[in-house]
């Protein structure tokens, strides 16, 4: 085993790409990992409120995904299989099937693209357009689908689009729920959009969406919006595209985050918590009407992760066979909403945001956000920052994490944010 | 653990998605992998030649990375830190630039992409765009270098680009080495091209090949037309990309496809056999003037998989730290081309393709192809077919194969030809 | 000269493409013009409502361009000369210069683009998109620009977008005035969408519209709004093109349509009226600053025609050489809109739109707007419909016309809809 | 009139955009023109070898069609008329079945689109991608077609092409005839990049092609190659669209370019010589069975000029109805040739290019040819260079030039040539 030395630090100085990121925020190096806590070389211990930004849903290193992918990998179990029948593809698909979508009355297809979130947008949005044999795609301002050519198209994070270094196409903006200004009936404008054929926007293929989005402010769509805005995807012929990569997998409640919407969408994209243990891992979810790729139409040398296959069988038994999971994250929630509150009182014009365990606190500008933060990773907090602007701390800890850990957390954050008032600095902006 | 039924092929027909495909050629259900062997449910071991599409270049559950994986998890090593340092991505880097990068006299920087194939060419893309300021992209006839958008652009084939649902853009197409008849110079041709103000064909941003075309055909370029394309590249302020996915990781002899060629590619893509055990993961090599990215301008959630990290350094280390494996897959291909060039010399009209351990036979039709491959899997060999028309036969096995293995494999493979050259259905196309 | 017989529709029919358009509403061969009066080849006359979609500002063959172009004729003037020095754009220039730039304190350059509308919008969205290196450009919903491949992109019309046979990109369209219903501030939205770094829609090259969308339906833009839009492209760095090819040349009054409005766009396409005499030509007009293509940058055989340039330099001086002119236009608009009230007071439901001499009356139905159309042409006026379901029956004749033949092709038209009235078709509706 | 004085330059300095390009070769004013010469303000006569770039091939000025014209605009015959039914039409129509399509056994329909080589390659190009459903179109190096976005796809020029300001795409180009030296056979070429599934270059929708391209530098294809590309074209499903623009009109012998070569294009475009007098007008010949356009889905202002449709109906009777004139352009390209060949012996290493009335010598560099060039305008010549390094010397005179005037003209050149052969300049290059 490598031992941690200071030189490790040098490497990652000398030789990691200038694109590495969370790194620069919390410049340690972490060597262990277990629940809600990471451990880095020296010893000393954080609260992981970021969470792989929604990834570890269950923690890290959950112990009965630990001992089953243990067990899998010590029998010599299939690890790379492309995308031949395995007996873990088989376990994970038969519980997919048994607790996930029968009880939701869901007959979706699984489409195991390449194991990135980014990768199932791409996928989603190709299966669109085959089957309607339209071109554009309706997105909202402030999504996030991820970063390859036609995922970053229905991005709208200009830092992000920037990078194409093409020009993005075949996707309108439009704006989501709330974003411009509480007076305007986005969803109306929308319809009006589509609906008016002189207006140069096209006929989509699809119209995809974050129920919350969290890259992009911990924007929490309402019920109503999504429902209309699922009305005007038929209306218009369009697929409805739900992205669940960050708000899925019991984030905000239940294991999607349009349960309560009365919605069935099309298509789903999941990645992030699939797999339960932080393995890559994602997947399509298609209306079997629509399943129509060919063979290998869209493939990929890593779909069908076996050793995510073998995790992910054991969160959905683990957390997904009856409601107890559900009803603790609902407490969680209401915690968690207590407290944002009880923080963003402290700061004059910051307002909470988000929903269920994807909540945050708005505080008016990156500048703020990112202090905080900085005082938090001080006092062995990780919490990050998400918004157009960076202006939002976001909490995204563990579904799991133990009420004691929680709220030690945010005891910290909320400090953070009474010593950053006290210092003057929120005034002076 | 999941006991495997024969329930367990009703699921995949009930769920998985329509574009499931090498399960179509090989209808078992997988359960237990070591070295090159495959055993199913039923117990029936196969003969692998499929390797994962060269990502099982060390065989399946290698017992050192197996170990170390293992241990690493035993000890709840990180699993997923997005690209928070870690000691294993310490472990990993340290190892790369000392085993791989120095004696090579490479002083590239490691970009941690999301960890598909697909997802580092489109890093590549990205960061050449951005380093020239230009949008167009020179790729060749056959390359294949993935399905998301911007991959997808590049690739040539037609199946694939059809699923696309919009223009692929931004790319120009221009003939592989001798894929136009032997008497076209087809580096001459694009130098031509590219040298012509009133070609039509504007300066690229990059010049993206793999010197060997894995799904393509197993076309083999020579040293002196890659050299050609590299100074083609740099006359023409393009950088060059070489897509070592398939051909990179000792598949052809050295750790990178183009060793012996005299060329430092500005960008490589690794991906496969990077992580050694199947795991996904993927890296853009990057010269250090052309690390251009700012922080997260290209991320994604499952950059950086650290399990991915432990096996990967073992690797290295097993393999790389000093010439044999290098000689071992030498003295392999020597053989393999032995065999070829017998088993070819059965079928009138077919002939020996492709470079080191990954060489095939043309047989001249997808359908001759297909029935060898059949017959193949039927007496226990699982290998596949490769090309436009998948009229290649092509042999990738892990390169740890051992010789008796090997043997019995092309034995299997040499009988099936020459039952079907008896069979009389050669001689009816 | 050819003689018209019974034939000659017959030729049309045997020959001409299925493009053709308006002589399937107006089936008869005219063969001489002058004023407002068409004559067709059985001498029967037509009041002329549609004026060449706004080319014929000041009426069919006005005596005095006609007498320059003929004087110019006879003595060899220069017909055509590429885009060389003529005697003849000298003089045009020169008036130009003279009666409508000084006088408007502008200081723009003329650039001679191919002569049709199309071109010239084709030019202008090439100089902004050069002059800041942007891709993007904003256009408006119900906006008419052209259908070559540049302009067909800015322009909203579904009908004409869909014989583009590609995608249409580097145009995000977003509501103009007025149309997503009174409560939304579509000035407010856009410069939302431009403000907000998430929101998908990129930082435009330019901002192009049409004060008065003609084809669009006859939407005028207040003062107001335009002016806003003309502040959000100079906040956000783009330029601002009006497109004045159909409101311009004193169809709302002035010889530009935002004379009133505060504003001086960066950009400027005309073409239309600009001859005087319904000959091909047309313009960009780019602030000196702006004027930054090379030479033959933009080019095409046509630019400049020296035929149109005589006839032009002679609608300056006769027309915009004083203010008697732009008094009559606001006269006979005047007189106009209280016609058009009075006209809509018949129909349930209808309302006038458009401003100057550039109104009609939105009947509510594409069907009615025809009906209308077709009874009045039996009666001898040739009036035509717009806006995206073909509601709004447009009064677009010429500027010059007399007061007589002005109020009796109104009471046409005004007798077509009180008969349909009658008929009882519109209650059917 | 406007007065011809010295301040007319500076009129043009200070009005005219910086994209004005001939008149910076030509810098003088010219005030009358006549069959092959011209006449500046001060009365200096010019010989014209440029034509308008092919659009004068009658010479300036006809009489017979200037007679016409007069008497068409003396007695208020339609001068604008979109596209309704007009004698002028009828008549132009007429003569062209009779005398053009039927002789020819085409049965061709006739769009009228604006009156632009540009506008009418626009309009053939989506009528292409209308009828097949396909969005790629092939076009070859060198190729002119126009600068507005969807024609400008389709050159090759560098130099137009950078002016787009965004991506030109769905062409690919390829390489014309003889272009990639005599040894590569690019019209199998293409049909190997068309038949090969994975050469990443989709079945097209439109091969488009000039015979000779004027502007890229009078490349003539061989009658085997244009034969062998119409085959391809077919056998891919593609249609064949040939831009007879600058080619057509006699100026390489027959009305059309391609009559010797025994094919029938899809679609032919027409402009430059069409109109017979220089005046602005362009059209698509369409086969029937490709008519598909609606009514006005292609439209446009200026589509069918009644004053073109005068003159060209006279263009078409005066010098068309029997053969007399293409036998005296025939005898007229003979001695043109002779010359051309005298002139290129003078200057070591250049050669005659072109077909027809369409000749030049290719002097090696810009540099020479713009040298000769000015040399020859002192002496009264105006002539100008075409290729992609305006390297060729082009002759593009009237085609009904006077012998005396044709000998005069080419004796000014061979001055120019030997003056600067004498000069030693050639010699250091």
């Amino acid at each position: 085993m490598t031992t941690v030395t200071t030189d490790d630090k040098q490497i990652f100085a000398r030789r990691e790409s200038e694109a590495r990121s969370y790194c620069r925020s919390f410049p340690t190096v972490f060597t262990k990992a277990e629940g809600a806590t990471l451990t880095d070389a020296s010893g000393k211990e954080y609260i992981d409120f970021l969470a792989g930004c929604s990834t570890l849903n269950y923690g890290h290193n959950d112990p009965d995904m630990k001992a089953a992918l243990m067990e899998h990998i010590s029998r010599d179990g299939i690890t790379h299989g492309l995308d031949l029948h395995t007996d873990a593809k088989a376990g994970f698909l038969e519980a997919f099937e048994r607790l996930i979508l029968r009880p939701r009355g869901m007959d979706h297809r699984v489409l195991f693209t390449g194991p990135t979130g980014a990768n199932a947008v791409e996928a989603a949005l190709k299966i669109a357009r085959k089957v309607t044999g339209r071109q554009k795609v309706i997105a909202f301002t402030n999504g996030f689908h991820g970063v390859t050519l036609g995922a970053l198209a229905a991005t709208g994070n200009g830092y992000h689009r920037g990078g194409a270094g093409v020009p993005l196409d075949h996707v309108t903006h439009v704006p989501y729920h709330n974003s411009m200004g509480g007076d305007i009936d986005t969803a109306d404008l929308l319809n009006r959009m589509l609906a008016e054929p002189s207006s140069g926007v096209e006929k989509p293929a699809a119209i995809i969406l974050e129920t919350v989005q969290g890259e992009g402010g911990l924007n929490a769509a309402s019920r109503e919006w999504v429902r209309r805005v699922a009305e005007i995807a038929r209306a218009h012929g369009a697929l409805l595209i739900i992205d669940d990569i960050q708000a899925g997998c019991g984030r905000t409640g239940g294991f999607f985050s349009f349960e309560e919407m009365g919605i069935t969408p099309d298509l789903i994209t999941m990645a992030k918590s699939l797999s339960g243990f932080g393995l890559p891992f994602a997947t399509v979810l298609v209306k079997p009407e629509y399943d129509q790729f060919g063979p290998a139409e869209h493939n990929g040398t890593f779909r069908g992760n076996n050793h995510a296959f073998v995790t992910a069988r054991v969160a959905l038994e683990k957390f997904w066979a009856d409601d107890a999971f559900r009803s603790e994250v609902a407490e969680r929630s209401a915690y968690l909403e207590k407290r944002l509150n009880k923080i963003a009182a402290l700061l004059p014009g910051s307002r909470v945001k988000g929903r269920g365990m994807m909540m945050g606190v708005d505080v008016g500008s990156g500048e703020t956000a990112s202090e905080i933060c900085k005082r938090a990773f001080r006092d062995g907090l990780i919490i990050e920052t998400s918004g157009a602007h960076d202006e939002v701390v976001k909490v995204l800890c563990p579904l799991t994490i133990e009420q004691q850990t929680f709220a030690r957390g945010l005891d910290i954050l909320e400090a953070a944010v009474a010593e950053l008032n006290q210092s003057g600095k929120i005034a002076a902006e």
